[in-house]
């Protein structure tokens, strides 16, 4: 780690490979020598361009997006996509369909509730969102413009990839994805879904940007009533230029996909995120109770990891917290809406950053087990 | 100037004061001795707080703002707010009125047009938008809404102050200004104002941020229809945190605004930026038609110098931006819609940059005027 430098498992922002931020501040005064910041370059200008379609052509390489799907560069985060999801795609339809499985989703419906009668496919909230609902009662509308599902839980820590017998009860309704918080952290299949969207604080760079990736014949649908600057097509039309794009941001992300391609794809991406989780998830199961995590653990989320200390001993997380922000490990307590402490390892996360947090918290057991 | 710096007088984004750069620089990969870059760090924690906190908090000091204005920090720009304003101000009207003075004003009136009856209060359309309606042809509907201007026109270069004839036009109409391209260059009446608006990356910061600056009765009316993230009331409530906000570009105008506070003030800010438009208007009013600015002398822009080079010689204009590039003034092409050159001198810009614009613009002449 660098000078000074902490381990932060911020559910986002989050930490971004150092590696990144010395780049950024090598060129924060003068860009490739242009004599300009990127932050002061005009964005129809030929660095900006290049920079612009640089980002965007490095993430398509990275998920291998197919060509008949474009990719948008828009601003405002998940929750103003959840107006835009509905506002592109009901046409004339006047249903949707939501399946709910935690926080995220719940505003999604929520949202959607404004434009449409949103079919809630099924709920996880009878358990406290730590599953997914079986397949089997999943109740789809075939009428519905869409199915609409939450691929990673930030808050509650459940995530999921579509299974056969899911696809099988979603049948011919276009499907959208909000990976928000699991976006590049795995290969994204595109030939189940006609959206994907994500905001980039988590794995892709600095909060300010949100990356939508529609298949083209998803474009050109929007209401009457939507916002220009949240019509997906005219998003596509003007390669996400209609207005000042935010160059900085999307700068960030296009060091950080470089970063991504240099250190072996998403493959690889993968792999990490594989083994940063399996310590965590590991040190829980043999804790003897002293760790749990309340999440089924076929859906256990590899991005966001939440846990309890004796089954929510509010004492001890509190000490858990003050101690292990003393020796650098920051930001592990749970959402405000759940409690509980939460370790979220995005891509920036080094593996080493979560071996310093399992060691830390295998000695804090062994102090306060007998307590 | 630093090292291999250039002038840049792009029309936004545009240019930041070295010095800013040069703290962020410092910053980018440890902030104040947290560990972590500004762009990580998770926009509930205390740090991230005080810096959004303190942002606000000078941009108040600075422009004055009155306790029953909320300031919030939004996304999208100004195009985005241009759905806004009606969103959020009609109410159960179902008209409102719009100034056309430019290109600006006209997108605003274009999509006011999706949720209600856009009056046009005037326009100088016909004279290709280079003065402002006089006041004594303007037609408000005291019916409206609201009443809507641009106080700057960005590619126009048309920049205007409401007088009192023009407020007694308007009578009791709510009044909402875009300033996006002028807003920080010169106190604010936030007597005659019940919102302004503007996007950062003019005078404010990089791009990514928008203020919106609204009276508190202006909040809590808008239409069901209204995207959650575009409710003014929902971010004056969640202090514009409802979801993660832009952070470090919010964190680069608090930079931004510390400066201005420590350099005299928005008065100090007003009184460089009425020398830096005088040096070029003076020079083209002494150059014997040789460069022509088309705009009313009245309404003429301090923020942005559209001119033409012996009344739009395509050949000279293109000699021009070449022989400026290669001695470091860049971006002096005018927007593509109306051609012809620009200088754009926001705050951003030093004297000292007008000043050898100017003596390259004299060379030039003296160069060329034989042609």
């Amino acid at each position: 780690m660098a000078s000074g430098r902490i381990f932060n498992f911020s559910a986002g922002p989050s930490m971004l490979p150092v590696e990144i931020l010395e780049q950024a501040q090598a060129d924060i005064i003068n860009w490739d020598g242009t004599g300009m910041s990127v932050m002061e370059m005009s964005h129809r200008s030929k660095p900006f361009e290049s920079i612009h379609k640089k980002c965007i052509q490095d993430l398509r390489d990275l998920l291998n997006i197919p060509p008949n799907f474009k990719v948008l560069l828009m601003q405002g985060g998940g929750s103003t996509q959840f107006a835009c999801v509905p506002l592109n795609l009901l046409k004339d339809k006047e249903t949707a369909n939501y399946l709910t499985t935690g926080a995220w989703s719940t505003k999604a419906i929520e949202e959607a509730r404004k434009y449409c009668r949103a079919h809630e496919v099924a709920t996880s909230k009878s358990t406290n969102f730590t599953t997914i609902p079986d397949p089997s009662t999943w109740n789809v509308d075939p009428n519905g413009a869409y199915f609409h599902y939450c691929a990673n839980e930030t808050i509650h820590g459940v995530e999921f990839t579509l299974t056969q017998e899911m696809l099988d009860r979603i049948g011919e309704v276009p499907i959208v994805a909000d990976m928000s918080s699991n976006f590049l952290s795995k290969p994204i299949d595109f030939s189940k879904h006609a959206v994907v969207y994500a905001g980039a604080q988590k794995n892709a760079g600095p909060a300010g940007v949100t990356f939508v990736i529609a298949r083209e014949d998803m474009l050109g649908h929007a209401k009457n009533i939507t916002p220009t600057m949240l019509d997906w097509k005219i998003q596509a039309d003007n390669d996400s230029m209609y207005n000042t794009p935010p160059c900085y941001a999307i700068y960030i992300c296009g060091l950080y996909f470089d970063y991504m391609k240099r250190h072996g794809g998403i493959e690889a991406v993968q792999e990490l995120d594989r083994q940063k989780a399996a310590i965590l998830y590991d040190l829980f199961d043999s804790s003897n109770g002293f760790y749990t995590n309340p999440v089924n653990p076929q859906y256990r989320s590899k991005m966001n990891v939440p846990f309890l200390i004796k089954g929510g001993n509010v004492d001890l997380e509190k000490k858990f917290l003050a101690e292990a922000e003393a020796v650098g490990l920051s930001t592990l307590a749970g959402h405000r809406s759940v409690g509980g402490l939460r370790a979220s390892i995005y891509n920036g996360m080094p593996l080493e950053g979560v071996r310093r947090l399992a060691d830390f918290m295998t000695e804090f057991k062994t102090k306060h087990e007998a307590e």
